[in-house]
């Protein structure tokens, strides 16, 4: 027996045949039709399902069940995502039965950050107790992982921490509020604080107008090399972040929280200072059990992962 | 078979027997001993216990156990407080053999909040899905309550959801951080607001200036009389509120939020604003399932209630 695991993304569509726990056999992708619309991409999964199907020498070996880890809100009891602002799908799209009918294989899905927070858990044999994974990207994903298990929260559209307000009233997020985590510290959020604190005559000031613009890896590279501006800038950022993490850690009071996402390929720039503004600012001192802060190490894999280790 | 319930709080403890779920057969409170140390405080919550035991006119009726909600971070599992800002235990107190032992009847712990939370439910039959309780006290205590049973976190110390940042930076908290939910949404933020923003000429100037401080109760009357000052400053104190209750809304997109503490005695003055404010900027808007926030109505005895109701 083994499963597939789909991660649905808006450029591609991953997908991976698993074995044992984490195992991936094989794996493949295609891209993401342009369109976006549910009727184009479920087409698409069915044409990686299959090309997955084939691609599996072993004869009689069967699939137990299609995992799929898709953006948006998911319904994961009934298989429907209700609303994916990313996709436009503004309606219910029952993705489950979309994909389940044409294979005669049974589908499983959840958010994609959930699949990639559980995957990022099963590949660190992380199986006992509870982890918060936070993927600092264009957005700001999260997931809770407790006794190998996705926590859903209570109905479709929960564990979005990334617009929890950390600043209510301040810089203006995709979702229409203001101040929200993500707004600040997704990779969009530190080059809008970059750009915002650029300075003439810094080596950031030089980077931004010799590209037009800036990324997270001409921040982190200019603050190895030194350059001042862009070690305040990400300091603030830091900042921000550590405001964030120490929100959820007194919520959720994890074992550690799993950070991911490109800005992170820069973890060892970002250990010393978020560990220490969480164990400085979290509820109850060092009284309390202080979650560490650990860089998500299962690289672009964990949301297959995930998706192939769904449970009912 | 009975249990007891026992709510300890700063200035009284109280206590319970409870029959059935949440049938109150007796109850009786003594004072919290002024020193708050370990010891006394233990010592009368053993004599309170004995108390209750004592006026049961049930002959050979035996306790199946003594359910005790205590401020701080509670470690469920092992029975000991491990930390409490309030009554100054900077080391972990055994509180569940300190009182087991002298009675022979096991004792179960949780958080004080956790208790009155899984009291409310209870109380309302509440007993499927995930409810968040928020009490707007003092302080802003928190709990969560899925399929009857509390959601402890990880590890002691969870659960503070007062100590989200919804704007960093900003006013001061009693735990160190500024900007804190707690600081803006207790009652004692609600009075801060009031006293930042009181306006010469206005009911609230007078009130203010006759009484030396404002209350809660003060400022709802003075809304109700239709004081423009008052109303300007509740709308602000229920903006605030607004954005803490999206931001948890957003992470555990529950069935409902239970707002609880002296506050909502005026609930029918903030019922319209919070709902509306929760469907307008939660994340997903109107594609999602919409939390309801309501008030919470168990009362004072939320707490003995959810003591008794204690599991593994």
């Amino acid at each position: 027996m083994y499963r597939i695991g789909i991660d649905l993304g808006g450029t591609f569509i991953k997908g991976g045949i698993v074995r044992n726990k984490t195992e991936i056999v094989y794996k493949t992708k295609i891209e993401t039709p342009v369109s976006h619309t549910p009727g184009d991409t479920c087409q698409a999964i069915n044409e990686l399902v299959t090309m997955l199907k084939n691609n599996l020498a072993t004869g009689p070996d069967e699939c137990e069940f299609i995992g799929i880890g898709s953006p948006g809100s998911v319904d994961a009891e009934n298989g429907i995502v209700t609303y994916s602002n990313n996709f436009g799908w503004e309606r219910p799209v029952r993705l489950a039965e979309a994909i389940s009918d044409p294979h005669g294989i049974p589908v499983k899905i959840s958010n994609d950050a959930n699949c990639a927070a559980l995957g990022e858990c099963l590949a660190n044999n992380l199986d006992k107790g509870t982890y918060i994974v936070i993927t600092l990207g264009t957005g700001v994903g999260s997931g809770i992982i407790t006794d190998g298990r996705i926590y859903e929260g209570s109905q479709p559209g929960a564990i979005e921490m990334g617009h929890m307000m950390i600043k209510a009233g301040k810089r203006k997020c995709t979702c229409g509020m203001r101040g929200c985590f993500e707004s600040y510290c997704s990779a969009t959020g530190l080059i809008k604080t970059a750009v915002k604190n650029v300075k003439k005559g810094s080596g950031l000031y030089d980077a931004y107008k010799d590209n037009g613009t800036l990324d997270g890896k001409i921040i982190t590279d200019l603050v190895r090399n030194g350059d001042k501006n862009s070690k305040q800038v990400f300091e603030k950022y830091l900042t921000d972040l550590g405001i964030g993490l120490t929100g959820i850690c007194n919520i959720f009071r994890p074992d550690a929280v799993l950070l991911g996402g490109g800005v992170c390929d820069s973890f060892d720039l970002m250990d010393e200072f978020l560990n220490d503004y969480v164990k400085k600012n979290i509820f109850g001192g060092t009284n309390g059990f202080i979650p560490s802060i650990k860089k998500a190490s299962a690289g672009n894999d964990a949301g297959i992962i995930g998706a192939a280790n769904l449970k009912e």
